[in-house]
């Protein structure tokens, strides 16, 4: 039965959803602006991160506002308070995206990553775009078979990032340290970008299931 | 005026000093493993980490009873949601200690760390076990000023994750690529240990004082 309790829980939903658009766009950019060298665009989704903080603080007020005002008890209340874990490891979502456009920025006009692993970085991008996409749609639907994929698409993830680091320390790589560096970090920042969707995704199956995951994370490093 | 509420608020906060203690344990040994090489110790720290992990459970288990029970509203509200917050960031310092005693564990029998940069490992090391220790003591006390200090220490975390960076750039550094890789996420994971403790302290404050701190942390990368 339909009541302002539900009302107000797809409010939050929204913006869950919202958010998870707006690191997934933060995603897409802060990687166009690593792989063209764009300033303007890192400049960009640095200075945006700022948005997407202020709706994680409105969702934590319309959830804090919704149990002062409905005083859910039982599963209605375990939804609220998923709901703002969720818009903390989304939040964090887009700080890693901020991260990687701050690498872009600090090297610019240089290209922070060497050739042979911009295949490796665009797949990683394309694959964290997916995961946000992925994230509000299972956000959306509390379908457990969409937390799923979720996770799956997180193992090609771990994946990306277990190729990044057998390619720095392999025998052909032959760059300076300087980009050892860069390289370590980019790939750690998209597929940490990967366990917070796979975060959400386990706690939407928590919900409907009432089993936890794995509570660790696919990959340890 | 003392009630039911605040005594089961008491026993929230005393779980949250015990993870802060875990945590400090947690970091203090796999430091240990990873200065003496010490493979039993490593993966004593990566076992003891579900022992956090179920902590942190307890504390979103009890905090959620509380408020099914208590129905609290205003402060006492935003306190019991400001405590799963913080054991969700406390929960994430001991993966960090996790990760660091997985790197011990992966370079056993050699050192992952080479000389020149062990005194700082070792600094980080003792600045992330009295950042635990702060963290644990500002909990406890909801003391502003001991909130404070802990962004004081951050600031000397990332300070010492600087002179790792101006290390690892320098014309003397002579090592591996693999070691390069290692040394720069050791010390990615000491300084976020830091970050983690100032979210706490910051959510101190903004619950003393009604005002939020600096979203954004100490050091981007």
């Amino acid at each position: 039965m339909r009541n302002a309790f539900h009302d107000d829980l797809d409010r939050v939903s929204d913006q869950l959803v919202h958010m998870t658009e707006m690191v997934g766009t933060a995603m897409k950019r802060a990687t166009d602006a690593l792989v063209n060298t764009d300033l303007g665009v890192a400049e960009s989704v640095i200075a945006a991160d700022d948005d997407i903080d202020t709706v994680r603080r409105q969702v934590d007020d319309l959830a804090v506002d919704l149990l002062a005002r409905q005083q859910p008890v039982a599963t209605d209340l375990r939804m609220v308070v998923t709901a703002m874990h969720m818009a903390s490891d989304i939040e964090r979502m887009g700080d890693l995206a901020r991260h990687i456009a701050k690498i872009a920025r600090m090297r610019y006009p240089k290209q922070a990553v060497p050739q042979e692993v911009l295949p490796h970085i665009t797949s990683m991008s394309e694959c964290a775009i997916d995961l946000a996409k992925k994230t509000g749609e299972a956000i959306d639907s509390k379908d457990v078979h969409a937390a799923q994929e979720i996770e799956r698409l997180d193992d090609r993830m771990d994946d990306l990032h277990r190729q990044i680091f057998a390619a720095l320390h392999s025998e052909g790589w032959n760059h300076p340290t300087e980009t050892a560096v860069d390289v370590t970090l980019l790939s750690r920042y998209y597929e940490r970008f990967g366990d917070h969707a796979v975060a959400v995704a386990d706690r939407i199956v928590y919900l409907v299931t009432g089993r936890y995951g794995d509570p660790d994370e696919g990959l340890e490093r």
